[in-house]
């Protein structure tokens, strides 16, 4: 199995007005360690973004989910003064009505959409959550953060967002 | 400089009803040898699709393309069983009304939208192409290539378009 370095997809699965959010509480040395975020990973061998996402989710959640509710909503590149960078390809899906398993990478909880921004988030993520609830219009984010982890540049679409 | 690999960028620039196509006849051993394509390349260091694809068409045409007039259309994912793998951030841009400078990647021109087709061209980038004239919205395909460069699958947004 290759892994496409750089290359990552993520996922918030919708129910009613909630997405299924991943607390990151399990895995050691996690670059998201006790933080909140969707359901997701790196793309493996000749995966595209939504085979990708559909592989991850079925993994962590076990939902097979139909490519019909599957929306690819945007890109974005995280940049970190530390060294790292990805290519995060970001998407919203209907979650099934049935429960998700247990996740081992985390505990995954229904959170109200309008209370996710009260969890630990990275900074950057509540930039792209905001921006998923305001528009269903595809767009493309880079968000640039220092060594300790604080938010220093934010664009979309290419625009400065911190200007 | 660091390239990003299997991350890519290209756009076609709009003037009227015509395309700024790219003959590639100057590089030796390059993959798209004799084709003709869009302008683009690599990401390097830390790029966002757009910073990687002004760059790029500023080196390649010395258009410098404002923000506002480009439109990042698809992502599309490129696999050979020779073992190439390709992510490729697609946009569309409204060229500045001047002439482009030389390309020593080949041979700038510009086409009727409709005679494209016509062109030497990679037999996805067909499929691709006439995804951006019937639909503004956002898409994402995979294209498949054999050992011998034949297209022998495709699929857009995850659908097998080949079924």
């Amino acid at each position: 199995m290759a892994i496409r370095e750089g290359i990552t997809t993520l996922c918030y699965l919708e129910r009613d007005d909630n997405y299924l959010m991943l607390h990151r509480i399990s895995k050691k040395n996690d670059i998201n360690k006790d933080k909140w975020i969707g359901v997701g990973g790196h793309l493996e061998d000749n995966e595209s973004p939504e085979e990708c996402i559909k592989r991850e989710i079925y993994e962590e959640t076990g939902f097979n989910i139909e490519l019909e509710s599957l929306e690819y909503r945007a890109v974005i590149t995280f940049v970190s003064e530390k060294g790292d960078y990805e290519m995060m390809n970001l998407f919203t899906a209907k979650a099934p009505d049935s429960e998700p398993k247990e996740c081992d990478e985390g505990k995954l909880e229904w959170v109200p959409k309008a209370e996710v921004y009260n969890l630990n988030l990275w900074e950057g993520d509540k930039i792209f959550l905001r921006r998923l609830a305001e528009s269903r219009k595809f767009f493309s984010m880079k968000l640039v953060y220092d060594k300790e982890d604080k938010l220093i540049e934010a664009f979309l679409d290419g625009r400065d967002l911190m200007k």
